[in-house]
């Protein structure tokens, strides 16, 4: 099998011009090729010699999430913009379960505090369903710090191609409030109902 | 909240001493005692003062992912032990969907091939449901190298902590065939059948 | 001891903007202020409560070396624009090194061809006096993958922030251009001569 | 070229057994085997179709660092026991700027601080020429958190194979003592002195 590119349907967003948008679904659509190459790069080599051929074998593999999750991150944060904004709805589980992790101060307001953190990456809300409760961490790269097994709830990427376009790093703050000014929270009630 | 360590009912394994199950569940603990020492130090450190705080929490925040997916990944490693050694099911969805990516050689051999990877870490095989497709990589540590949001299907500990109480590094290849030896495989069907 | 941002006698840059070198010497100065809170942040966390703060201050310890290497790197890779571009002398020691490693083709191809890798971070070249060779390898972020206890002789900026005020992640190869139409050789041949 | 494993000196060691001296040496000589085969892969990759082996190759060099800093790390590690323990001289250049850094208490004070940081890996202390200082950290794997460009000065191995045929994991303070107990000093002195 190969992976596929999506497709997203994107309203015009408030924010994020045309042109940041266009470069940053280019770089996504690099990573779903990467993704493909990698499994048949490894299929090549170990139908030629695959015991000559297991170190550079193993390599590929190692950097395969690197690929994978830089394809299925963007995935997430694409398909949060997908037929518009809507606020979040404050009957839904998810309101219930964020007030009781993040108390009245809100989800938000911990997302803002988490993208403080230095470097480049994703700030990721997942679900843990054995815990019964939430988390929030920041993943460097797209494959540094991935919580385990646990589903992604939302995802917003802090890799500067997301942002420079129309900010300088200085101004990362105008792009997370863009984010939020975009995201459709009605996606993250569904991904967090479907867990 | 906090987690609490689990407890396992380990049968005798073939291949794997009491002192190394006993050193490696003392490891477990840790993890967990260190997963609840991070949300606790940023609560108080948050209380004390947050703003001035900002970066020693990021960072606890950051090094969240190593103890979570530490405490994690140990679970999903003794309970493949639990109740005993059983053989796969071969007519079990599970058994479907090796075949289908790993052919007849089959996931066992698939997953000794991946262990070959040099350093220390796991081998973990994934499922991806939006895919249909099984993916095997091997994690650094616990965190660098987790594949997005998907379920996790097995977990082979290939930390030498885990096999140096019995084996030395050159003698891996018996840690992993104890591995298998005692693997209750009925434990990783029910995680496919549950993704 | 506190480390100081340096200034540099940078001329005006080919391909580069003045507003892509401010953006990205206020970053480099972030780093600077960064090693220096990390340093004064253990110290006090030591005088309050050493043994109670022991997890907190090996945590940023760990850190350390994402700050540390983001001041120095930057250090390494503006004093190369320093006094304006020279080219490479041939009958320099470095030019024999060079040819002996990467041949007839050349130093800049080289590192072109590691410029290619995916992700960000920095193409750095190393001599590796032990050794009695040259080693060019793609560093992730500032501190994956240093070579250990090697002398940097020269270091490309691949970070997004390096080049996106002036161009697009597609149009890298441009900047790669820009880097070395504005590359006072003489500066990496002192650092050899140094090692 | 190609780098030779190197064969060294050492005296029968106090609290490590001959089995872990031998078992640590030939993971050692794994490195040295690593090392040259990347680079000898690299080569042959290139002459077959260096643009179709383009990802591949650059895979090869982003794990070049591992594989090198694993070779070399081990060899400021073992050469550190080499003819035999030695006390540091108090009226050595090293002593004056360890105290100066690290006060009355002390260099081998602070590493067993350093040494407490969670994971496996090494501590290393640096001398930072530019900044007049030296630095201890707790660097990841073998190339995770290597400080740039600075010359290395002493390494503690606190990988589990470093200790785990003679001690489990809960004794690793045993271990360290074991590893200043056979520690030459004057090696370290001489790396200061030539940095």
């Amino acid at each position: 099998m190969t992976y596929q590119a999506r497709s997203f349907k994107l309203p015009a967003l408030e924010g994020l011009s045309e042109k940041q948008i266009k470069v940053h679904l280019g770089l996504y659509e690099g990573y779903v090729k990467h993704v493909n190459l990698i499994m048949e790069k490894i299929r090549s080599l170990k139908e030629v010699d695959a015991e000559g051929n297991a170190y550079l074998i193993n390599e590929l593999r190692r950097r395969f999430a690197f690929e994978f999750d830089g394809m299925r991150m963007h995935e997430y944060y694409f398909e949060q913009f997908e037929d518009g904004a809507t606020a979040m709805n404050q009957n839904s589980p998810l309101a219930s379960a964020t007030v009781e992790k993040y108390g009245e101060q809100g989800l938000i307001a911990h997302i803002k505090e988490v993208a403080g953190s230095r470097g480049i990456g994703w700030v990721v809300v997942y679900s843990d369903p054995k815990g019964g409760t939430l988390h929030t961490v920041f993943v460097n790269d797209h494959e540094l710090g991935q919580l385990a097994g646990l589903p992604i709830l939302l995802a917003l990427d802090l890799w500067e191609h997301a942002y420079m376009v129309d900010y300088v790093p200085a101004e990362k703050k105008n792009y997370i409030d863009a984010f939020f000014a975009n995201l459709n929270w009605s996606v993250v009630e569904k991904r967090f109902e479907a867990k």
